[in-house]
Protein backbone atom coordinates (compact mmCIF):
# COMPACT_ATOMS: atom_id res chain seq x y z
CA UNK A 1 0.00 0.00 0.00
CA UNK A 2 1.40 3.33 -0.80
CA UNK A 3 1.74 5.76 1.41
CA UNK A 4 -0.56 8.46 0.77
CA UNK A 5 -3.75 10.17 2.20
CA UNK A 6 -6.08 12.20 -0.02
CA UNK A 7 -9.14 12.08 1.85
CA UNK A 8 -9.70 13.13 5.33
CA UNK A 9 -13.42 12.51 6.09
CA UNK A 10 -15.23 14.11 9.68
CA UNK A 11 -18.17 12.49 10.25
CA UNK A 12 -20.41 14.99 11.75
CA UNK A 13 -23.84 15.15 13.33
CA UNK A 14 -25.18 18.57 11.65
CA UNK A 15 -24.11 19.21 8.41
CA UNK A 16 -25.11 22.67 8.78
CA UNK A 17 -23.75 23.64 12.03
CA UNK A 18 -20.05 21.80 11.19
CA UNK A 19 -19.96 24.02 7.78
CA UNK A 20 -20.79 27.60 9.54
CA UNK A 21 -18.04 26.94 11.93
CA UNK A 22 -15.77 26.26 9.21
CA UNK A 23 -16.75 28.69 6.13
CA UNK A 24 -18.03 31.37 8.34
CA UNK A 25 -16.15 30.61 11.36
CA UNK A 26 -12.91 30.13 10.37
CA UNK A 27 -12.86 31.64 6.57
CA UNK A 28 -12.50 28.95 4.65
CA UNK A 29 -13.52 28.34 0.98
CA UNK A 30 -14.85 25.44 0.13
CA UNK A 31 -13.77 23.54 -3.22
CA UNK A 32 -17.14 22.13 -3.17
CA UNK A 33 -20.74 22.64 -1.44
CA UNK A 34 -23.16 19.86 -2.18
CA UNK A 35 -26.06 19.44 0.30
CA UNK A 36 -24.75 16.47 1.84
CA UNK A 37 -21.21 17.00 1.91
CA UNK A 38 -18.54 19.51 2.13
CA UNK A 39 -15.10 19.19 0.88
CA UNK A 40 -12.23 21.80 1.62
CA UNK A 41 -8.80 21.89 0.00
CA UNK A 42 -6.01 21.16 3.08
CA UNK A 43 -3.08 20.57 1.16
CA UNK A 44 -1.60 19.57 -1.83
CA UNK A 45 -3.71 16.98 -3.41
CA UNK A 46 -5.30 16.80 0.16
CA UNK A 47 -8.96 17.57 1.05
CA UNK A 48 -11.32 17.51 4.70
CA UNK A 49 -14.35 16.12 3.68
CA UNK A 50 -17.62 17.20 6.18
CA UNK A 51 -20.16 14.04 6.05
CA UNK A 52 -23.19 13.10 8.04
CA UNK A 53 -21.96 10.74 10.18
CA UNK A 54 -24.96 8.29 9.33
CA UNK A 55 -23.52 8.76 5.48
CA UNK A 56 -20.18 7.80 6.36
CA UNK A 57 -21.27 4.67 8.40
CA UNK A 58 -24.15 3.94 5.32
CA UNK A 59 -21.29 3.98 3.25
CA UNK A 60 -18.30 1.97 5.24
CA UNK A 61 -20.95 -0.34 6.97
CA UNK A 62 -19.03 0.50 10.41
CA UNK A 63 -20.53 2.20 13.24
CA UNK A 64 -19.75 6.05 13.09
CA UNK A 65 -19.84 7.39 16.80
CA UNK A 66 -18.20 10.31 18.59
CA UNK A 67 -15.44 10.39 20.57
CA UNK A 68 -11.64 11.58 20.17
CA UNK A 69 -9.30 8.92 18.85
CA UNK A 70 -7.34 11.54 16.94
CA UNK A 71 -6.00 15.04 16.11
CA UNK A 72 -5.40 16.64 13.16
CA UNK A 73 -2.26 18.60 13.28
CA UNK A 74 -2.17 22.48 11.65
CA UNK A 75 1.07 24.75 11.58
CA UNK A 76 1.67 28.16 11.49
CA UNK A 77 5.14 30.40 11.62
CA UNK A 78 5.01 32.45 14.95
CA UNK A 79 3.61 32.03 18.56
CA UNK A 80 1.45 34.93 17.28
CA UNK A 81 -0.45 33.02 14.96
CA UNK A 82 -1.36 30.43 17.54
CA UNK A 83 -2.61 33.24 19.71
CA UNK A 84 -4.57 34.65 16.45
CA UNK A 85 -5.99 31.57 15.40
CA UNK A 86 -7.01 30.32 18.97
CA UNK A 87 -9.03 33.77 19.13
CA UNK A 88 -10.58 32.91 15.60
CA UNK A 89 -12.03 29.45 17.19
CA UNK A 90 -13.42 31.49 20.49
CA UNK A 91 -15.25 34.03 18.08
CA UNK A 92 -16.42 31.01 15.72
CA UNK A 93 -17.86 29.09 18.64
CA UNK A 94 -15.04 26.50 18.98
CA UNK A 95 -14.47 24.82 22.45
CA UNK A 96 -10.95 25.49 23.54
CA UNK A 97 -9.40 22.51 24.86
CA UNK A 98 -5.82 23.26 25.93
CA UNK A 99 -4.71 27.00 25.75
CA UNK A 100 -1.58 27.85 23.99
CA UNK A 101 1.59 27.75 26.02
CA UNK A 102 4.84 26.42 25.31
CA UNK A 103 5.60 22.95 24.12
CA UNK A 104 8.49 21.53 25.21
CA UNK A 105 7.85 18.46 23.86
CA UNK A 106 9.18 19.84 20.32
CA UNK A 107 10.59 23.39 21.76
CA UNK A 108 7.66 24.97 20.32
CA UNK A 109 4.17 26.53 21.40
CA UNK A 110 0.98 24.87 20.65
CA UNK A 111 -2.94 25.08 21.36
CA UNK A 112 -5.40 22.22 20.94
CA UNK A 113 -9.24 23.02 19.90
CA UNK A 114 -12.61 20.71 19.11
CA UNK A 115 -15.05 21.94 16.17
CA UNK A 116 -18.51 21.11 16.99
CA UNK A 117 -18.89 17.52 16.93
CA UNK A 118 -15.02 17.28 19.03
CA UNK A 119 -13.31 16.75 16.59
CA UNK A 120 -9.65 17.24 18.32
CA UNK A 121 -6.88 19.74 16.28
CA UNK A 122 -3.52 21.14 17.31
CA UNK A 123 -2.68 24.26 16.40
CA UNK A 124 1.17 24.53 16.57
CA UNK A 125 4.55 26.50 15.67
CA UNK A 126 7.18 24.37 16.09
CA UNK A 127 10.87 26.35 15.09
CA UNK A 128 12.76 23.39 14.19
CA UNK A 129 9.53 21.98 11.18
CA UNK A 130 10.37 22.65 7.88
CA UNK A 131 9.02 21.10 4.37
CA UNK A 132 11.14 20.54 1.93
CA UNK A 133 10.77 21.33 -2.07
CA UNK A 134 9.66 17.85 -2.79
CA UNK A 135 7.20 18.15 0.13
CA UNK A 136 9.01 15.94 2.89
CA UNK A 137 8.74 17.21 6.57
CA UNK A 138 12.36 17.54 8.30
CA UNK A 139 11.62 17.55 12.03
CA UNK A 140 15.13 20.08 13.47
CA UNK A 141 16.33 18.71 16.96
CA UNK A 142 14.19 21.61 19.72
CA UNK A 143 16.57 23.81 21.10
CA UNK B 1 -7.00 29.99 9.80
CA UNK B 2 -5.59 28.42 6.79
CA UNK B 3 -6.71 25.76 5.30
CA UNK B 4 -3.54 23.46 5.88
CA UNK B 5 -3.16 19.61 8.07
CA UNK B 6 0.49 19.35 8.00
CA UNK B 7 -0.34 16.39 10.81
CA UNK B 8 -2.81 13.35 11.11
CA UNK B 9 -2.23 11.94 14.94
CA UNK B 10 -3.92 8.44 15.42
CA UNK B 11 -4.20 7.69 18.86
CA UNK B 12 -3.13 3.96 19.20
CA UNK B 13 -3.16 1.11 22.20
CA UNK B 14 0.19 -0.23 21.55
CA UNK B 15 2.93 1.60 19.47
CA UNK B 16 4.67 -1.93 18.65
CA UNK B 17 1.48 -3.19 17.48
CA UNK B 18 0.13 -0.32 15.23
CA UNK B 19 4.21 0.20 14.06
CA UNK B 20 4.05 -3.41 12.68
CA UNK B 21 0.71 -3.48 10.96
CA UNK B 22 2.03 -0.10 8.94
CA UNK B 23 5.87 -0.48 8.51
CA UNK B 24 5.70 -4.47 7.92
CA UNK B 25 1.70 -5.63 7.16
CA UNK B 26 1.79 -2.09 4.69
CA UNK B 27 5.36 -1.80 3.63
CA UNK B 28 5.13 1.46 4.92
CA UNK B 29 8.48 3.22 5.58
CA UNK B 30 9.21 5.82 8.63
CA UNK B 31 9.79 9.48 7.98
CA UNK B 32 10.76 9.18 11.73
CA UNK B 33 10.68 6.15 14.03
CA UNK B 34 10.91 7.16 18.05
CA UNK B 35 10.70 5.18 21.09
CA UNK B 36 7.23 7.13 21.48
CA UNK B 37 5.94 8.20 18.02
CA UNK B 38 5.95 6.95 14.48
CA UNK B 39 5.78 9.13 11.74
CA UNK B 40 5.23 8.59 8.24
CA UNK B 41 5.26 10.55 5.50
CA UNK B 42 1.73 10.77 3.69
CA UNK B 43 1.38 13.20 1.24
CA UNK B 44 3.30 16.71 -0.03
CA UNK B 45 4.10 18.28 3.33
CA UNK B 46 1.93 15.73 5.22
CA UNK B 47 2.88 12.99 7.88
CA UNK B 48 0.33 10.71 9.71
CA UNK B 49 1.63 10.13 13.27
CA UNK B 50 1.18 6.95 15.62
CA UNK B 51 1.25 7.96 19.00
CA UNK B 52 0.49 6.35 21.96
CA UNK B 53 -3.18 7.76 22.86
CA UNK B 54 -2.46 8.28 27.05
CA UNK B 55 0.22 10.57 25.42
CA UNK B 56 -1.93 12.12 23.29
CA UNK B 57 -4.55 12.47 25.87
CA UNK B 58 -1.38 14.01 28.15
CA UNK B 59 -0.53 16.46 25.70
CA UNK B 60 -4.06 17.64 24.52
CA UNK B 61 -5.23 17.40 27.94
CA UNK B 62 -8.72 16.07 26.56
CA UNK B 63 -9.55 12.29 26.77
CA UNK B 64 -8.59 10.14 23.99
CA UNK B 65 -10.43 6.93 23.71
CA UNK B 66 -11.69 4.07 20.86
CA UNK B 67 -14.16 4.88 18.37
CA UNK B 68 -14.47 5.95 15.08
CA UNK B 69 -15.85 9.27 14.19
CA UNK B 70 -13.66 9.65 11.10
CA UNK B 71 -12.11 8.50 7.75
CA UNK B 72 -8.69 8.68 6.19
CA UNK B 73 -8.96 8.50 2.48
CA UNK B 74 -6.37 6.25 0.37
CA UNK B 75 -7.15 6.92 -3.60
CA UNK B 76 -5.49 4.21 -6.08
CA UNK B 77 -5.82 4.19 -9.74
CA UNK B 78 -7.39 1.17 -10.66
CA UNK B 79 -9.83 -1.79 -9.04
CA UNK B 80 -7.85 -3.96 -9.34
CA UNK B 81 -5.31 -1.77 -6.85
CA UNK B 82 -8.09 -1.50 -4.48
CA UNK B 83 -7.67 -5.35 -4.60
CA UNK B 84 -4.30 -5.36 -4.04
CA UNK B 85 -4.63 -3.17 -1.21
CA UNK B 86 -7.30 -4.88 0.81
CA UNK B 87 -5.36 -8.42 0.34
CA UNK B 88 -2.59 -6.75 1.82
CA UNK B 89 -5.02 -5.63 4.29
CA UNK B 90 -5.95 -9.36 5.36
CA UNK B 91 -2.15 -10.40 5.11
CA UNK B 92 -1.29 -8.00 7.77
CA UNK B 93 -3.72 -8.64 10.46
CA UNK B 94 -6.34 -5.92 9.64
CA UNK B 95 -10.07 -5.51 9.61
CA UNK B 96 -12.03 -5.55 6.06
CA UNK B 97 -14.82 -3.27 6.98
CA UNK B 98 -16.23 -3.75 3.69
CA UNK B 99 -15.14 -6.08 1.16
CA UNK B 100 -14.36 -3.69 -2.08
CA UNK B 101 -17.41 -3.49 -4.70
CA UNK B 102 -18.57 -0.73 -6.95
CA UNK B 103 -19.53 2.51 -5.30
CA UNK B 104 -22.39 4.11 -7.47
CA UNK B 105 -21.76 7.29 -5.28
CA UNK B 106 -18.89 8.57 -7.30
CA UNK B 107 -19.09 6.01 -10.00
CA UNK B 108 -15.57 4.34 -8.63
CA UNK B 109 -15.20 1.13 -6.54
CA UNK B 110 -13.84 0.89 -2.97
CA UNK B 111 -13.68 -0.90 0.40
CA UNK B 112 -13.05 0.13 3.68
CA UNK B 113 -10.57 -1.47 6.12
CA UNK B 114 -9.29 -0.85 10.00
CA UNK B 115 -5.76 -0.76 11.23
CA UNK B 116 -5.41 -2.58 15.19
CA UNK B 117 -7.19 0.75 16.97
CA UNK B 118 -10.29 0.82 14.73
CA UNK B 119 -9.14 3.82 12.85
CA UNK B 120 -10.96 3.45 9.51
CA UNK B 121 -9.46 3.63 6.00
CA UNK B 122 -11.51 4.07 2.53
CA UNK B 123 -9.39 2.84 -0.54
CA UNK B 124 -11.16 4.14 -3.13
CA UNK B 125 -10.55 4.37 -7.24
CA UNK B 126 -12.41 7.04 -8.42
CA UNK B 127 -12.12 7.44 -12.01
CA UNK B 128 -12.98 11.39 -12.12
CA UNK B 129 -10.58 12.16 -8.99
CA UNK B 130 -8.07 14.13 -10.35
CA UNK B 131 -4.98 15.99 -8.87
CA UNK B 132 -4.06 19.62 -10.80
CA UNK B 133 -0.06 20.64 -10.96
CA UNK B 134 -0.92 23.04 -8.50
CA UNK B 135 -2.17 20.20 -5.99
CA UNK B 136 -5.82 21.20 -6.14
CA UNK B 137 -8.27 18.03 -6.35
CA UNK B 138 -11.10 18.22 -8.76
CA UNK B 139 -14.07 15.95 -8.37
CA UNK B 140 -15.58 14.70 -12.12
CA UNK B 141 -19.19 14.17 -12.75
CA UNK B 142 -19.68 10.11 -12.04
CA UNK B 143 -20.19 8.92 -15.61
Amino acid sequence: MEQSVRVITLGVDDLARSRAFYTRGLGWTPLLDLDDVVFYQVGFGLVLALWPRRELAADSGAAIGGGRSFALGHNVDSRATVDDVIRQVIAAGGEVVKEPRDAPLFGGYQGYFADPDGHLWEVAYNPNLRVEGDGTLHFGTPS
